[in-house]
């Protein structure tokens, strides 16, 4: 999620963006250019990303550019730790 | 929606999704490298997110990675009309 | 391409990219929410994302957020056309 | 980098884009989602984009969908480390 018109440093948003991520109780790891979740279905997905939004408009922002990459898979159990083991290290 | 193991051509899927947008009403644009949607909330945008990966799963792909870029202004009214006379011809 | 700490509105670097897209004779297609070009190699790629993020540095943007999609087919020729003929309408 | 036609499982060329990134010395971070890289210019990045695109090309992959996004600030020195500061724990 990219604010814009808020100034060109975004930390404050992302920090509370993780807020809401903890509270949800949702497995998430933070990277340097965005955040991957774990969810169990897209409608849990689709709840956080509400959340997510719904607190960047309670501080304030105005326009909210947010980009969302999903990868579902219906051939095997996937997990970030299972991505992430397959290929590495 | 890019759908993995099902070969290097994808139009029949675009094609696919195209249809679940025409039946669902939702004003959109077709684009080489995307398709445009314009909705009037979040919850409109996940229950066609939803619809059209439910196509996909019916028609056997197994593992469909989802790009979704959204634009949401609260400072003002915007359309897919608005955005593209904002910067054209 | 988004600037940020630029305010909400971006229309005015979305048509100073589309000068630069002009002048360098690419084919390209604005869209609602992004810009498609046909381009010959990734080198030609590279170098007009070059020339439009020196644009926006002389503008004086900030910070700037580039996302790019790239489709590189080696099965077959594509272009703009026949991406959007294989899929509509 | 998404390979279409190449089967559901892609770890096998994520790895060997670790490879290419190992040997050219750049730093980078691997995510469940996307693999971060953090270089000096958008040259060494574009260098970087084609090698990785020539090694998929070697393995006999026909269709390569390529997500990238940059994040440019002119405003001062960040780093994969203090972009991740920033926002953690």
């Amino acid at each position: 999620m990219i604010p814009m018109g808020s100034g060109t440093s975004a930390s404050r948003y992302v920090k509370a963006i993780h807020e809401v991520l903890k509270s949800s109780g949702i497995n998430f790891v933070p990277g340097p250019m965005s955040t991957s979740l774990e969810v169990k279905s897209l409608q849990e997905l689709f709840w956080v990303i509400d959340a997510a939004n719904e607190r960047l408009k309670e501080m304030g922002v105005q326009r909210i550019v947010t980009n969302i990459r999903i990868d579902c898979r219906l051939d095997k159990e996937i997990s970030i730790h299972t991505k992430l083991e397959a290929v590495g290290p």
